[in-house]
């Protein structure tokens, strides 16, 4: 009984250890994490075309790339047009893979001339701030 | 023995479960995010008063208010006075609620006069892709 009632105990333990692990709560920003902020704006007549390429793209980025932490995309209230990105990675080996993903390259390729301007800020973290962390 | 095995199954299958639902994964952006950036520049002189406010009124509102879901800051690199916030809330009740708090009016009144220039863009989400959805 003492037995089993251990190994109950051992296997929850060891359950719970692994999904705090895969699952921070919120503290501290941690060390590494690499955030760029783009700006683009988007040939009017090919937004539709745009946003459909950006999300196949963003989509593959998060389930693929284990260091691709958020691709956050919107557009400015009425100025669809203008679309930002906020996108943060584990570390700078992560960002770098990144662009070298067959989807990255293929969406910058798809979008090419879609795009009217584009300005890419990198950026140093003062607070990252969030639930999700 | 068969018991013993079910019993162990049992309460690794309940512990995952409960840990996946409260680490959900990647998928869809949920309907109703409100996304607001904030564009800053600060005086140069008080940057460091500034960083220190606004950690302390991030850290509160991600501790306390419940629909503050991130609040990024980031500095432009080089250019450390240029501030950019990405702020995301889980409905815009709880925007309207975070304008309303006691952190947050403590922190516009304490850098009223350490902000040069402020532009505030609302969005509208293309894709919320994230790893912590």
């Amino acid at each position: 009984m003492k037995y089993r009632r251990r190994a109950v105990l051992g296997v929850f333990a060891l359950t719970l250890s692994v999904s705090l692990t895969a699952c921070p709560l919120p503290g501290q920003t941690p060390q590494g994490r690499v955030v760029r902020l783009a700006e683009l704006e988007i040939d009017p007549a090919r937004l539709q075309q745009y946003k459909t390429a950006l999300r196949q793209e963003i989509d593959a980025s998060i389930r693929v790339e284990p260091g691709v932490l958020t691709l956050y995309a919107v557009s400015v209230k009425k100025h669809p047009e203008q679309v930002r990105l906020f996108e943060m990675y584990a570390n700078p080996d992560s960002y770098q893979a990144h662009l070298r993903s067959p989807h990255f390259l293929k969406y910058k390729k798809e979008t090419a001339g879609m795009v009217k301007s584009l300005t890419l800020l990198e950026t140093d973290p003062i607070l990252l701030g969030s639930k999700f962390k």
